[in-house]
């Protein structure tokens, strides 16, 4: 990508009818992200009565184009019966990407159809060997990025190699980071650190990491996501999947813990009214809103994965990543990055005795 | 084990020289536990000097009996390590339970140690392929069993079934259910429902839990850890290490947003002040020492693994739940579900056709 086209303007293109509430919170999203960034332009694909009526409440989004989709792919939708369905949204709007119409598409649709139908249309970096699902996991620091949370069940050792790269990049584009640390996740027992597949992962990642410059830290334990030893943690997409819904499910649970207490008593009430600006804030912190935009990495194209159930304000923040992305020279990065450690690959399967 | 033998005496046999803060916080403990329960007898192994000072201090341990040894299993030692050391107060602790002199050990000690110690003592229940570690895990109801924790870092689909078994009995022991629920943990999405040996394990678990009497529930997600969808949660020890701490790191992370959410300013600080009995009662919902006592699952013998950083009255926890595991059938319910398991994978392997 030429400086030019970096600075040239951005376009991202919507899933208008993916989500728990879509097509409305989707397209009041859009004009939430409208207000704050009027330099880009939205292409909204779905119903475009049931669009255009919202949009005409909605002065923000009077610049903004819609594409008629005559389908929706259904929250419930098997990834195989989306991958045939070529004139729903969720098709229409990461067709926009292919065509290079759009930088980014975000969908808050269903995931695994999501991931068949751009995998099918966008393809595979040439390199990596399967697409990863990233997610933005909170720590007292800010957030770290942790990939695969799902789109594989099973990864092997290059895979995971893969996975770093991907998560290296996006890291850099989110958050800034000019060598973000990179960890693998693994369990804390001392002499029997993990099976075969994950010390071997680790073997290729010292390997080639130090190759390709990055900042390998080593294996990290559960408790490490929250406290955001590394800013990358790579796994593959059965534990992370796991492991995110039961840091999710804690946070809950703690919830309503607290809540329970503090409405026990009536004075207990009292105190927690009076602290309502300390709530407030606890809120916002913990608002799974403000980590939303899941990334589909290792496409040829950006696409964002919003959570299905997320309001408009939710919506815009994903609207927010995929601007961050497509402004960052993220995917020029994986391009190079996949591509010598390619070469490496290639000059190690040559000469594995000095491999 | 006979009638008269359930209400005799029990004993239990204490690892005082194991944990972050042995001998003073264990023994400190035995106390606390002695005070409520002196019917049950004690027996402490480690330093005889250091463990007679401190009972001193304690007429609640004027009846305990102290077996001296010299050595002690650091906190970061190598299960080999522990493996080749008898002299130590984890080996003699454990070796109260095999000679019959005791019905449980106790030990806040190294986790890898431990288990190795304990298997080479006490040996797996014939027809168990591996022992496993289990955790209680607090939800809204009480609180569900996960295992494996880490004892294991591979496990292929017939020790998954072995485990719903040990799960089970130790659920019904712990949390009296006459019919404990067993969940399979695995990923939500949806077409590709994990892999192959996660599809095989619920086979297995479908057909020999409905000829055991089992509540197979099915699979359940991360999130369902926090929501007690089921008494029992089945994994493997890789998943359900990382699950683990990836969960108690998420509770740390919201307790830490609490509180500096909360004294960020007067008026807020003043609210939590007034709300104290509030967060008083959030702290005892959250507190880790309630659910203290991990166990050692699938020996010829009741080992409680109790947190290395526990305090006195976490320990005195960990001490009830070896009380309440030593005064049920659970051993005997283990030893019977598994000799039926083996006969039915024995007609299994002769009729496949029928199977």
């Amino acid at each position: 990508m030429s400086d030019n086209e970096t600075t040239a303007q951005i376009t991202l293109s919507i899933d208008a009818m993916g989500g728990d509430f879509a097509p409305k919170e989707i397209v009041e999203g859009c004009a939430i992200f409208a207000k704050k960034h009027p330099e880009v332009a939205l292409i909204l694909h779905g119903d475009s009565d049931k669009i255009n009526s919202i949009i005409s409440h909605n002065p923000a989004l009077k610049n903004a184009k819609v594409v008629h989709a005559d389908e929706v792919v259904g929250m419930d939708a098997k990834p195989s019966q989306a991958m045939r369905r070529k004139n729903t949204s969720m098709w229409s709007a990461v067709a926009s990407v292919k065509e290079g119409v759009a930088n980014a598409a975000v969908s808050a649709g269903n995931t695994g159809a999501l991931m068949a139908v751009s995998n099918l249309q966008l393809r595979t970096v040439p390199g990596i060997h399967r697409p990863a699902i990233a997610a933005p996991w909170p720590n007292p620091k800010g957030a770290s990025v942790v990939l695969d949370i799902g789109a594989n069940v099973d990864s092997d050792p290059d895979q995971l190699v893969d996975f770093a790269i991907l998560g290296e990049a996006y890291a850099k584009a989110l958050f800034g980071k000019e060598r973000p640390s990179i960890g693998l996740l693994n369990v804390g027992s001392e002499e029997v650190k993990g099976h075969e597949d994950i010390k071997e992962a680790m073997r290729l990642l010292r390997l080639h990491g130090s190759s390709l410059g990055m900042d390998v830290y080593g294996f990290v334990e559960g408790n490490d996501l929250s406290l955001g030893t590394t800013d990358v943690v790579v796994t593959d997409g059965f534990t992370g999947n796991i492991a995110l819904k039961a840091a999710e499910g804690a946070a809950k649970l703690f919830a309503t813990f607290l809540k329970e207490s503090l409405t026990s008593n009536l004075i207990s009430k009292i105190g927690a009214f009076i602290a309502t600006s300390g709530f407030n804030k606890l809120k916002s912190k913990m608002d799974p809103r403000a980590f939303n935009g899941g990334m589909l990495l290792g496409l040829n194209g950006l696409v964002v994965k919003s959570h299905g159930g997320t309001d408009a304000h939710g919506f815009s923040n994903a609207l927010l990543v995929a601007l961050r992305l497509a402004s960052s020279d993220y995917q020029s990065t994986i391009v190079e990055n996949v591509a010598r450690l390619n070469q490496l690959r290639q000059v190690q399967q040559k000469t594995p005795a000095e491999a």
